[in-house]
Parts: structure tokens; C-alpha cells; sequence
């Protein structure tokens, strides 16, 4: 499989990016997006993302960013990672950029951001920094 | 409105909390439980709960736990937090713990803690800490 | 060499502890104190302590509170930490105290506190957390 | 005073970058390097910079960068920071580079990065991010 049909496949079966309506845009080595359409179920009372959709995609799009660069055979785990919330997160859907910055045989750090974007206009509203780890494969059932 | 009864009202409202299927469990000055059940939805295909809901509940339990100890006519904004997944999350439920740590006037400080339950038992999946900003609320509609 | 052996020895080869003027406290197992006493290298122009000293205690009782559950024969890397100051660090000295929240084969996470001592009065004026990594010890010349 | 004088005049007043050896490199509006040369007293016993010497300089040039924007009369306290350390820190010194992502008139978020330098080499040895609060300035004795 290529690094962006593994990357498919594995985003298909996670049930909470489904349930949250997310879905992959760009794939390619070491940088992945993922889309967030506004709805009741993602959104506060004001209309705003909130912050643990926010957070949500973030966290996958580094994730499966750090993956594309991992062999066969292997997983990928979020250490940990750390997100700035930094302006109102408001608009037709939400772009998260997962993108590796330090790529390494155990742990790769990625940097996380977060856009939202209404029609022509594209607003940075989270940053992060995230931690993971390279982990044996589980067989899938 | 008493504390609690604020919180409610307010967590009520959030319709990713809702859509998660988590719900409120002990609310007290400066302290706010968060559950979250497993089911498909929240869960990998391991049956593992996503680091996303794990995030997305702490992170609502330590903005509700600021928010207990902020006066009438405010509101709570998350500014950053940082999260550790410690453990595979895996359990009946989820119980996030949000406790403040540092409460002031502009900004507040929490620990994050997520417990996987099972039957008896009770493990310590993530944590972490987050700054939140108490700024004036907006008329709701 | 014992746990409390190990980490005095290495502590002692570290300039920058004893170039500030840290000095180890308690060394228990999981759990390590780093006192720095006030004076002007490490405060700013109103006496408080400089962040960068404050952190770069706090970073190594993380750093030894996880190696004194390290084996023989391996070291320890920080992978990453972060910390909330909470409060003006000012007082006769500074105690860090780490403590290991989750041991591990690979990565051990710590929990980071600081307090500003004042004759009989302690205040916590940081606290963070950390991730460190196991690795094989480099020989020693 | 330009806002280079006021960065200047500030960090001439930290005793602890003194104390590091630590002296101030480009300043422009929104971005702050702070350089550190390679010496024992900021070393381990390997020759490597130590975790608390790379942090001190990377929260300090990320402290100024969001100073250069703030107005007259004001000060500058981080909230709090988060660092990887992504390679062994070894070179002839290090460039930390405070950058800032996002201002406002009370919170403030700075990218940090520190790269170690030897001869014609660049390498990225730590990244970060950091959350400022601007307040009224002391009056200084």
C-alpha cells in the first residue's frame, strides 16, 4: 500500500473522525490535512468549533502526518501534545495541517495548525506541538 | 443561579458534548467531572477511546472546574492546554477530572486527569494541564 | 551504587546546576527535590527568580526523579516539557520537586512543582509537566 | 526609546542571561535571537548545552519578541511554555529564535526554535511554544 492508502484505510476505520464529520484532504510524506465542516454537533451555542473538535483534528492530522513516514508494519501513538487556542474558531469548516518537524525512529515531533476558513479568507486558529511514538502494528481483525 | 446549576445549564448547550455522549458527573468549587461512556462512536477500531474524545472531555472538565469559581456575568475561554496519553484508554467509561490549581482574576490553571473505569478498577490514562481566560459572557439568544 | 548515589554523581557533573547554585534536596524513589537559593545571577532587576532558572530546576528533578527508577546502566533524555508560572517566584530559595506520574520502559512522564520558600512559607509558583526517555548510558571518561 | 533600545535595556538588566553568558542578536518587530556560546557552565559532562540552558534562552528571546510589540509602559511575564528537545544540543553556540504567531493586547503566543550552530552548520535542536501576558510596567529603582 502507499503511505496515502494507509492513511485512508486507517481514517476509515475511526469511528470518532466519522462521527464527527471530518474528513482527510491532502496526504503526502510527513504533511496531512483534515477537514472539519461546520454543524450543531462539532459547535457551541455561539456557532464556534469547539475546542476539543478543534483539538480532535489536530491531534489526528499529526498524527497520521508522523505515519506517512513510518514502515510497514508499524503504528503511531500520540505521546502527548499542546495546543494554543487562538482566536475564535468560526467559519464554513476547519483545515487542520499536521506536519512533521522532526521525524525519528521512536518519537517524531509534529507542528499542528489549525485554520478556519469561510469562503475566500483563511484564519489560523490553533497551534500546536505534538509528541508520538512508532509502535508495533496490531493485527486488524 | 448556583454554581452547579450554571455548569449545567451551560454544558447543556455544547453540542459536541452532547453528540460525544458525554455527560456531567460531580461539580464542585473549582472541580468538574466529566463521563464519557464507550461506544463506536468515541472509540478506534481496537476499542481503545480516540485521544481526541479523551482530549475533547478533559478538557471541558477543567473549563467547567474554572468556571465554578468565576463570577456571574462571565465566561471561560480555553487559552492552551497540554495533554499525556499515559495508557491505552480502554474501559466501561471515561471519567475526566478538571481541578484547579491556580484560580486568578484574569487567568486560571487546571490539572487534567482521565480515568479509564472498569468494573472496580480505575486507571489513570492521561493528563495534563491547561490555562483558561475568564472573559465577560455574551447575552445568550 | 545506590538510587541516591547514582544521582548525586550525576548531578555533580552538571555545570549548569552548579553554576546557578542548585543543589540537590530529597532523593526517594519516583521523587527527586533541586533547591536554588536567591541572588542576583539567576533573579531579574525586582529580585524575582528569572523563568529560565525556574524551569531549568524544575526540567531536572523531572529529569533525575525518573532516572532514580532507571536501571543501571541507562540514561536519561528530556523529550519534552511544559510549565505554567504561576506566580512570582520570589523568596530565600526555590525547592523543584519531580515526581514520576508513569514509569515506562521507553518514556516516564513526570509531574513538575515549584515553590518559592520565605522563612516558614511555601508558595507554588510553577508547575508543569514532562516527558523523558530511557536511553543506554554513554561511558563515562 | 525604539523598541530595540527597550529590549536591549531590559535584557542588560537580567542577571541571569549575564550569568549564562547569553547576549542579544537580531531584534525586530516580532522576532528576538538570543545567542549562547558553548562553555562549561551551560554544559553537561558530554559537552552537550543543558535542557535548562536551551530553555531559558528560547523562553527569554520568545519573552522579548512579544515585547518589541507592546506599548510603551508595559511589561512582559511568560504564562507559560512548552519544548521539545529534538537533537543532542552541541555546536559552538546556540540561536534561539523567539518568533511571535499571534499578538493581542493581553495574551501574546510565540513560536520558539533554537538551532545549535558549528562552523557552516545549522541544526535544529528544540522547538516550543509560549504564551505571554502583557501588564503595566513596574517603575524601575
Amino acid at each position: 500500500m502507499s503511505e496515502q492508502e494507509r492513511v485512508r484505510a486507517s481514517f476509515d476505520r475511526q469511528g470518532l473522525m466519522a462521527h464527527l464529520g471530518a474528513r482527510l484532504g491532502h496526504v503526502g510524506p510527513g504533511v496531512v490535512h483534515i477537514l472539519l465542516p461546520a454543524r450543531p454537533e462539532v459547535t457551541q451555542q455561539h456557532g464556534y468549533f469547539h475546542a476539543g473538535a478543534t483539538s480532535a483534528i489536530a491531534d489526528s492530522a499529526g498524527g497520521y502526518a508522523a505515519y506517512t513516514l513510518f514502515p510497514e508494519g508499524t503504528s503511531v501513538l500520540t505521546v502527548e501534545f499542546k495546543i494554543n487556542l487562538l482566536a475564535p474558531a468560526v467559519g464554513e469548516h476547519l483545515e487542520a495541517v499536521g506536519t512533521v518537524l522532526k521525524p525519528g525512529r521512536t518519537l517524531t515531533v509534529c507542528r499542528l495548525d489549525v485554520f478556519a476558513v469561510q469562503g475566500e479568507q483563511r484564519t489560523l486558529v490553533a497551534a500546536g506541538q505534538q509528541t508520538l511514538i512508532q509502535v508495533a502494528a496490531r493485527p486488524e481483525r
